[in-house]
């Protein structure tokens, strides 16, 4: 398998001081005195999938470029509770100070990644894939998204700039799908897709004639997507099908085998808890 | 009431323009040819408390100051499910364009608002009040805690420069209550407060004679925790107490009526969902 | 036809301002103590395409908000020299100050307008489109990539995240083209697409098995890349072709011939000279 | 001969860094998966005076410190086309992520430099020196000069703030020449010099008599710049005088021969073609 | 003795790279071509206590790490006129183009460092303790907060978030004392602490009912405030108490004499002439 | 008498915003809940000038643009003690929480100007002119300069790159002046200046050979800067000279009659006291 993708570090490093500042404001207060080098353990506290541990080795040196951050497990472990997952050293005053904000990154992210691997479980034999959407925390876009595919999903658009996505208010101010798509295919850069929103399959008819690269079948119910699903394939083979719409652990896996190619849901970032993580000195 | 209180938009506003660029990118490629002047609505659509609503309207306006956004419910009211609680005129592109920022921004903070008003409402009629934790996601600290106060608790301090709060990693490397204590002493704004961490009445015994400001009690069984309330009051009447640890809906108010001040927990904000809203056209 | 879109301003604004400063530097010494409102004219200098008027506007709104800049043509008009193509009016001050960097931007982004409008013409009846390169000017990507739509021509991807380019570089590192797509698809947003740089017709043929969404003939003669074209068209019609390399004006109308979709070409940016404009006061 | 000065880095890399977050976006797509240490080489396609080379190091070292990069010819080498520049030692994946960014800049600057070396070569015999305008890039002013003095010229002042230029706008908005000096003159950091643009032999003894730095002889024929030159020599020989306007390789030489200090043009930044170059693995 | 006590370099480095970049500007003109490994000596001019030197040595750092900064005092060491406080070894362009900024903040720090130790050193043997205030040089309360620390003196907060200070201006907007109080309660993170100004005894009366946490005596004559500090003894000995309001050396043992906690004056920041301190090449 | 220049508010305005955000930190605790619109008075508590009140101004309209400064008295101006020298209208809360910024500044630059004025008036008969250094706050360099023409001096260079000043470590670095100036000359921009510390008759005449354009003769006796003075205007006349080191109140006029152009010292910025100012509402 290839290794989680993360953006260099040059993309990051702005994001991972600005939280250091924003914890640390003026200084540490509690720190002041304490002496001596020192390492500390994590250890997760309930089950769930690890993730960010690089980022959160990053967190460090930024702070301190002598601190060491070893982690003891590889990214995207599923670990038990009570594992411990890294091991830091470095002075005192650095790994408390460093501490909150690299926890809080990583238990955000294997919250994340846990409740991905959760959803991702339930059609892991079937070929269609989990992804995310733009219901993301501001601020934590690409780490969040970065979190989906270590929770083994893959990860859909990153923004409003790579890729066209024509939803329902779109598609009504343009005076409809064709007309959106036409406006939209004039100013595109010509590598980038567009994926079309359809509720019926009337609209899903017009949107394959617009020779759109991906169609979003938007809160359909499941014979409706299936009768979507065969009439795409056969008329329009090379369009990619998402699905979209309250899907939930329990209804995931019937959507997965009408066929679909993509099951996007925002459930793995916008409602799962943090995964508990804490540090203690050794 | 007193209004809840935002910094001012100086403060917040690199936040906000951050949160636009992370999400347009390089441009918007949907919006592309719309023209008009349209209003948008939008709608919780389960019931919750909102919380946000100037932060969103100031997102509208940092993209285009002809934005009009209009709040129809006060901030931190309890709203049914489907109820609209905003309306939003401008040009087609801008609500487009912005939606997904501000959207996310109120979905998180009413997601807090609303899980902290369930706590809060355990312990509505007892003296004890509900705050917060340094477990934020990193880069919306100052925001999360606001949506705290939006819920009906109030703010832990910010970061770690306007409070000194010393925990047992502190304590161990200084090698004890009384060490740590005078070490963070000597270098503290003089109008900061130290809190210390305990986990024992001895431990407890201790901090009073130190003179701190604030003692956590953490993890306490609810019986040690009436013992060491009571102590305190006795020995040390002036000294605030805070209980930690395992707080949850169910076990919230048997801590309350040990007579604790203050009982902080993070679930609020590392395990609540966001608040659904919705955007259409009208 | 639609209109030029540019990103909204909240993301071009820090580039912008970061001329104005380049050119500023602590003050601008020898407008000290002029005053009066006063009317200026911006005048070609030589026959061209007009492109980054907005911008200039937005420039000197930046510096002074009281700054009224009226465009006397439309965005993209061929002009004769001597044409006046802007009237600004604002305090004298404002005017000599914000003047440079105003002109430059629109001398450059007009320079490269009129040279894609020279070789979209060798085209203009033919479906093929003409295409720009990540050769551009650092720091003004999105703005050069902008006045190619003014020159007639349409964007390639903008970066290297909004689009996965597999060249001969890639392709050795990875091992052959099969290997270097499967490695990209794995972490790709599944609305990305990948195009892969191909030099001969066997390397043609595996890339249209790999599914890759573009094939680029990098530097074919006409007669191989009608091959090419030829092969494509029958056994993977849907994949769009490129074509690339020591493009001129001489040889774009033959390489548009054989019937490939795009050519790109990175001279209109890189060998453009700037369309000379300058500002009197009336 | 003196090095070629660069400003310290701590000036320069926040302008390399933005360079490659403009490129790499949110991250790139195409070398996800690529391992291994790499050489890559950097061949010049066509004859050209190279420029650059250290900015290219930082920006590899920017992305990554541990990217090797070994400049085979000296800074200002005027190069036949396919000698090879530079060796590039790093991880396959940094090697491909900064290529363009710094290639562009290399580019850039080489292509200014070059064209300055040919208008240099044009008066190397004579005192006259060659200077530059700010006809500059935006963004990009400090490097453009800085290509100027590799191509062997000098540099012009580098903004509005180090030098003040009095021209026809400037004149006209004052009421005269006279008047123009005396406002600037007050509030001049007092070993900043002033310039004056003239355009007849009035407007020079003008200027002579206000005890200006600089006089500009602006577009005049050259029988006319000769009868300038030879009544500046007599009545105020500390004066320098700089020629400017319609330089070309044609008309440079006679315009040097008038004896005049300086002659400025912008032809060499925004004239001149980039010099191509290109990166291979070896 | 604890050290003194600076914030982690991740909060300071922008402001030292900012101060470079000020003194910088495009390049230093006057160090081309000097080259060489050079050692410098900082001598100070006059007696005094120095303070500063650890953010001396991160300045040249952050323009070369290569620069070797060794003080040769400890911070806070009171020196004689001519001691060498540091040699710093480094290129010779480095050291000079790095001298002024290091030395404009050292000489500025030690100037208050030294003026706040002679008011220190007139009450040192009483248990009062010498605070400072927020009339503080924009953009240097952290460093000027910090030479008070070195100068003997403790802070007062940081700004208007780490404390909530109710001023005359506050009480007059809210009503009375008593408003003001329970208006900043309510929004108050509750580990800050309030402090109120009074003028007389009167409003010590109701500051003290009002359960505050410190109050300031303002300007009250030295019988005024003996009576103050004997009635909050009394009534409300865990109130902080601080006098403020025309200290200087003459009059401070007699305020401090009172009884009161604190002295906070701002005349070691505001009214303090720099140390001054030269460079010299060895 | 021109007005005092200050640099476009594009320059300036990151500076106030950074000022305020180091007050406000995350949010006035002490305003929050007061309403009201309401005019506050500044007032001088001692004779001196005033300067900085644009800037003032300028700091709470970027606090919110709603606020009204309207300044009594012009800048420049010399104000007697209890003069009220501005009103500012506007919301309660704005004009506590941006009070202390603006107030600082004002204070800090009036102290300078205050300080300047009264050595410009030792030399004001005479043609010499004040100059300042570049001990200049770090981060105040452009404000505190400005101060000084406020106060009637003129500024000296404002940075490493506006001019070029050889001074001893230089020399020595170089091997002698003569060897400095060369390699100065050969990279400077061509209208800059170069301008040679000499210590002596000797150093005089060889800086004089240098064709330099300024001398600074450094921490000469009087007798000798008036052998100095004769020896440059006899010849070299076109040279400007500058005299510096330890000018006090009581010598500047002997040194200003020994005919110098130029006596720059660094006194009333690092040696004056800053002008005490307070607001109060009305």
């Amino acid at each position: 398998m290839a290794p989680f993708v993360l953006p260099p570090w040059i993309v990051l490093d702005p994001l991972l001081d600005s939280w250091l500042r924003e914890d640390i404001g003026r200084g540490d207060r509690a720190t002041a005195g304490l002496t001596g080098i020192r390492t500390a353990q994590w250890r997760v506290k309930s089950a769930g999938r690890i993730a960010g541990l690089d980022v959160a080795a990053r967190i460090f040196q930024r702070l301190n470029p002598t601190v060491d951050f070893v982690a003891l497990v590889p990214e995207g472990a599923d670990c038990e509770a009570q594992t411990i997952v890294a091991e830091i050293t470095g002075s005192i005053g650095d790994l408390l100070t460093g501490e909150r904000s690299a926890l809080n990154l990583v238990m955000r992210l294997s919250g994340i990644a846990t409740a991905t691997s959760l959803y991702a479980a339930q059609i892991a034999d079937l070929p269609t894939q989990l992804v995310d959407t733009r219901k993301t925390t501001p601020g934590l876009r690409i780490l969040e998204k970065y979190a989906t595919t270590v929770g083994g999903g893959i990860s859909h658009r990153q923004g409003l700039d790579d890729g066209a996505m024509i939803k329902d208010n779109h598609i009504a101010a343009a005076g409809g799908i064709r007309e959106a798509v036409t406006l939209v295919r004039e100013s595109l850069p010509y590598p980038l897709t567009i994926e079309v929103e359809v509720e019926s399959i009337e609209q899903l008819d017009v949107a394959m004639e617009c020779g759109v690269e991906i169609i979003m079948l938007d809160n359909m119910p499941v014979p409706m997507m299936e009768v979507a699903v065969d009439a795409c394939r056969k008329h329009a083979p090379h369009i990619k099908l998402e699905a979209s719409g309250n899907i939930t652990l329990e209804t995931i896996r019937a959507v997965a085998e009408t066929g679909v190619d993509y099951i996007s849901t925002s459930a793995p970032i916008t409602r799962s808890p943090w995964l508990d993580l804490s540090m203690r000195m050794i």
